[in-house]
């Protein structure tokens, strides 16, 4: 299973719909017949790749993997359905399928003769697709919220302006978050204010080939001028102030994974308050502004032993001299003293 | 010099209203015949120690001192005197000796027919006193300001509570810091809001033996029973409102080279704004209040373009787990875009 999770993991595998899988067939010795991982949309399953690798060498062998094997066709056929053809004795799963659609496999396998188990290293599965998973198990995208802020807690100045509250390795930072995203998020007055491109961009500033979904939420009419609604890449407007319908909609109805939430401070209060927030990302530069718009929107706590708290688990220094600005990523706690 | 800046640095010289100094006497084949260096006020002087230890060795000796012999009669006799009074032939200085009371040591041995050198290693002589040296030159203490703040920049909640923003080894941290400075300061309105008690405490609560002086600024009476007016340490009440009026007599008035500026955030604006804010350290918890005091009251600032720049010089985590909170160490910069 260790050599399973590691294929699994390979790097280039693009991040995309589907998790990262990895399946190695052992012969009665132990011997390695066949390996396979999943190379993202489009390619086979890592168990077909194992299967074509082994050959005749799979029957009676033991299929190790990280996944259980799918029970649906989708744009290939039911993993579990090649695993019975191909007279496969004994299949081992770390983690069992938590997508409603493509659940089953282990059932139809057993119902098949084959000698099925399910759970050795699941958490180690489970971390190689954490958004993926969360979704399926939620029935919502997992939600990533990115902002930046001064050191006095403002998202812009008195007078609206935002740019640059972060400094360019920063930005630069959040592209490379972006990417590991498949989905990012937007109010509408951020639309109307900032006029967001919401594309992302490498580091000599070239849109990746492939982009997250863009979505702007709330009820207003925008203008179609907007650059978020140019041909970049994808636009959804979810005309809702509903965070979890809006969630659940990403999910179901555009098969969203992960979403890259950057404000404002109005929808991200609106986001907090829902308990919608799954992580959060915060760029501190190193300036003060003594007044502007606050970083967060009113979240009705009135009390210090009410505050909002969050548990600190990675801090990062990005950029370097006058350009440095600190990274915090943090995971929700509980409201305090409730 | 290399070793009369090592036993300058001794562990366990208090600090206090004295600069840290070491002094090596060489005799002219360059062995040491003498050593000192000073243990704080009250004991001699490091040049004096030196000449004890090496007694009639010193005579034709070359004393290498960290800083420039005193010309003052304090609490023990001028240094220069007892220098020339031993016969020493040479004098090496790193730096200067930047209080206009006890300087022109070098003048006065000069003209005694010493020979007399200075400015070796003079950075790392004055890195050994930075607020020492920095007040004598400015004619004013170094400010370092501390403020608590959440992750989005509130200082207090809504209701005014702030107890606490920080966590339990964010402010045993405070304390160490507190004791490396002579003077805490802070507005009246904390002082009417929260009644702190500004004393330096232990990890285990208990108050150090030697307190920095307590200072509250602002023109209103304060109620005497305040904690800040208890006995635990010296307290002063500065009734005036002009920052830099208020530094000077804690320099000239005082003696105070070193103010641990504890806020609220109306008077770090006043500070911020007057450009008498040295160093910026600041504890960022990991909670949430979207509403309540901001850490910095308003400073004129309209646009981000004109923001208060800032340089991180230090980030370090303090606390483990739910209890981590971020501290930020910040130099000042330019206004931007002035
Ligand atoms: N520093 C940063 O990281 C950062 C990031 C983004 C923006 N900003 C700054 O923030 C400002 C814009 O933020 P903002 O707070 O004004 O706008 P916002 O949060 O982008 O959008 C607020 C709008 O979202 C809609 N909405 C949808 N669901 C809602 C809900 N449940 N509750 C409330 N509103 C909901 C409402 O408009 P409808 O009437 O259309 O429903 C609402 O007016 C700009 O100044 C921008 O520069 C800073
Ligand atoms: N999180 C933290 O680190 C932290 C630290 C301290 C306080 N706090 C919180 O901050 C609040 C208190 O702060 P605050 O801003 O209200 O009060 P403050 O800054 O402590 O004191 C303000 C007062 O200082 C006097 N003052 C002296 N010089 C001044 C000048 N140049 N400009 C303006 N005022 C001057 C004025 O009173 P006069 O009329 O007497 O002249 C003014 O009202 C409390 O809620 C406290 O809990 C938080």
């Amino acid at each position: 299973m260790q050599r399973a999770l590691q294929i699994a993991a390979s790097p280039g595998v693009p991040l995309g719909p589907n998790p990262r899988v990895g399946c190695v067939l052992l012969a009665s010795d132990g011997t390695v017949v066949g390996e396979g991982y999943h190379r993202g949309a489009g390619n086979p399953h890592a168990e077909v790749e194992a299967l074509t690798a082994a050959g005749d060498l799979a029957r009676g062998a033991t299929a190790v993997v990280t996944l259980e094997p799918c029970n649906h066709t989708g744009r290939t056929g039911p993993c579990s359905e090649a695993l019975i053809e191909a007279g496969v004795a004994k299949v081992v799963v770390a983690q069992r399928d938590p997508n409603p659609v493509a659940g089953g496999g282990l059932e139809r396998m057993a119902a098949a003769g084959i000698e099925v188990e399910h759970g050795l290293l699941v958490d180690d599965a489970r971390a190689l697709n954490p958004a993926w998973s969360f979704a399926h198990e939620q029935g919502r995208p997992f939600v990533t919220w990115k902002f930046a802020t001064t050191l006095d807690g403002r998202s812009a100045a008195a007078d609206g302006t935002s740019r640059w509250v972060s400094s360019p390795p920063a930005r630069r930072d959040t592209h490379v978050l972006r990417a590991l995203c498949d989905t990012m998020l937007v109010g509408t007055n951020t639309v109307e204010v900032d006029d967001p491109h919401l594309t992302v961009r490498d580091p000599d500033d070239e849109p990746l080939p492939s982009q997250p979904l863009r979505v702007v939420m709330g009820e207003r009419d925008l203008d179609p001028d907007r650059r978020i609604f140019d041909d970049a890449a994808e636009t959804v407007h979810l005309r809702t102030r509903d965070p979890l319908e809006a969630l659940t909609s990403l999910y179901r109805d555009h098969g969203r994974h992960h979403v890259f939430f950057e404000g404002g401070p109005t929808l991200a209060a609106a986001f907090l308050k829902a308990g919608v927030i799954d992580e959060v990302v915060t760029y501190v530069a190193p300036m003060l502004l003594g007044a502007g718009k606050p970083a967060v929107g009113p979240l009705r706590i009135r009390t210090i032993s009410k505050a909002l708290q969050l548990e600190i688990t990675d801090v990062t220094v990005v950029g370097e001299g006058g350009e440095a600005n600190v990274r915090l990523t943090l995971s929700p706690g509980s409201r305090g003293g409730d």
